[in-house]
């Protein structure tokens, strides 16, 4: 290629402060240091996790910084010792790394790995490479990783255990979806809650992730899949995923949870919060049966403080817990979906509503915030 | 024993209001209606359920109320339709039913019973018989009973669906302890949260249900049974039944949470919170480890309104379930508790604090006060 071992200057979305609109910026990428790789980021989506950094009331925020983490690339060049990784690979970028040899990565009921920092934060965390030092500069000045993986540019460097290798003749624009939403939707319903057939389900949020989850409660052989959104065009794909009853909560005449403990007789025996924010955690906590209800959080809340639960609704028999990246170990699984995908085990189109140019992200997110509004 | 089918005169401790002392009162026990037993109680335990109702701070108490839900006794007299259980048997009451007829009955993940109608509140629930009406008359009012059992009474009426015949040779000074106490606490260990051996636990408050735990994760194999309480009294018992590590949350100089985190280098396995109270369910969800931590609900928050879960902490592998009478269906599972207890495969000896004459009562409720202060 003639780039490795040379800084190479491209183009990134650089987040400079909470609230503004990304900046599209000419950025030097220094290239990677030991079990460091770069890649060419070919297609990346984009997700509210991405948009809570630059919230208002996010805590905790850094800047500068380039945000993404759903992303598929090519590798451009590696550092040396690595060995999983060569240039020219297809690959998937890794929020969640997996070294591999920790008590989390040699667990199996766990997907996070000991390279991570701060189990109380992630998203604050890895914004800078193992040694504390960052790969991305702008105008003289270093600029803030996030999440490990920085897909808003054009090359970004991660570590080794941040990526996976995916096959050669992969649909890039498609298996980017692997790399957060169809993984944490569809392993929140398969892998973290469960689900059985015959069961009932409720989705709050249709999404990347809700519609992930739909296809995941289908493949799980639920009986009832029920899905809540506030705007009305988004039931037509969910439908056509296998959703049987779709709620537009503005619509009805009482909350939503009365609705759903109404239609199931008690409430569904699975919940997947897929939205984000305590109100809609406490619809989703209250729409689960007694007994053996489970609802799973997906979605991040930002500016409120989160779910009041009460110890009599656990002690009636709800578990409430959470997904992240949907409990796929990324190394081992990615591959594997990104095979079922090819086999046509699920479909990723549904999840793609709009396709746009780099140069065009600030429209993108402005799409993200519509569909959510 | 002449007095099937007549009315008894007993006496039994009455909650006339809240926040006052029960008192001792004579009472006329009507005999049992169809599907109903009437029981001679010869031992009953306090619990802080018991203590709830009258707390100042407890929504939604009513009065005047005949309290007490742990408990053994014999039959008196059984009412038309009771094929279950005879004249001299000996029982122990349970506050869940079990009809075995219900979508709740006929499914091994829980312990309810569709004859329980309010699943939001359990406390308020089987305060009067299934006919609406109450057995307990004093100085011409009806007595409302407590949660399908009402024990602080020489005699009791229960619904046929609300007890459990026992062997003749039990102990019913000490089986009592499995209409709750023990019962949950183990339940919490070996049915809710299932630990596994070698795992690493935390139980948070020594009394009935958390040494009960305590027994519960000696006999999973714990390899680290860690205790907390405000008194040091109450480590000697805990140590002697496996605890491994007592704390003393007013003796450290830093919160409970972050020195067992650091104790077990990044939280335990499990946790169990055995007292009631926003504080503790925080300290117990902050001392569960990322990736799979469980943190068990057992004690009931009054006067708080519960604990507040970010998503993110969900997110990061945690679960937050929550057990009742430790999820042992009661018709099934307690006469193979007491053949347990028979056959030495736990003691209840360590539960019993204080054994104190009926009349006594309010000596009691002052005694297990002053063990939570």
């Amino acid at each position: 290629m003639g780039t490795k071992g040379k800084v190479i200057k491209c183009k990134a979305a650089i987040a400079w402060e909470a609230n503004k609109p990304l900046n599209i910026e000419e950025v030097e990428v220094a290239p990677p240091k030991a079990h460091e790789v770069r890649i060419q980021i070919i297609a990346t989506a984009l997700c509210h996790t991405d948009a809570h950094i630059i919230h208002p009331q996010y805590e905790g925020a850094f800047f500068p910084v380039i945000l993404g983490h759903e992303a598929a690339g090519i590798v451009e060049s590696v550092g040396p010792g690595v060995t999983n990784i060569k240039p020219g690979d297809k690959v998937i970028p890794l929020y969640l790394p997996q070294c591999g040899k920790c008590k989390f990565c040699l667990s199996p009921r766990t997907n996070f790995c000991g390279k991570l920092k701060n189990f109380r934060n992630p998203i604050d965390d890895q914004k800078l490479m193992e040694d504390e030092t960052s790969r991305f500069t702008c105008k003289g000045k270093p600029i803030y990783h996030f999440m490990g993986t920085s897909t808003f540019s054009q090359y970004t460097v991660v570590s080794d255990v941040n990526l996976v290798k995916i096959d050669d003749d992969a649909n890039l624009e498609r298996v980017c979806l692997l790399g957060c939403a169809f993984s944490t939707g569809y392993g929140a319903v398969v892998n973290t809650a469960k689900v059985t057939p015959g069961s009932t389900c409720a989705i709050f949020g249709l999404g990347g992730i809700g519609l992930s989850a739909v296809i995941g409660c289908k493949a799980a052989g639920a009986s009832r899949i029920i899905v809540i959104d506030i705007k009305n065009e988004k039931f037509t794909k969910a439908k056509a995923l296998g959703a049987t009853d779709c709620l537009n909560p503005r619509e009805l005449d009482k909350p939503i949870q009365e609705v759903i403990i109404e239609m199931t007789n008690g409430g569904v025996d699975f919940a997947f919060e897929c939205v984000g924010g305590a109100d809609i955690m406490r619809a989703a906590l209250d729409s689960v049966t007694a007994g053996w209800g489970l609802c799973t959080i997906i979605g991040v809340n930002v500016g409120d403080s989160g779910l009041r639960v009460s110890s009599v609704e656990l002690i009636m028999g709800r578990t409430l817990n959470g997904t992240s990246f949907g409990g796929w170990k990324g190394t081992d699984s990615v591959p594997k979906l990104a095979a079922d995908y090819k086999n046509k085990k699920f479909n990723l189109d549904a999840l793609v509503s709009h396709t746009l140019p780099f140069d065009k992200i600030n429209e993108a997110f402005d799409l993200m915030y519509q569909g959510k509004r």
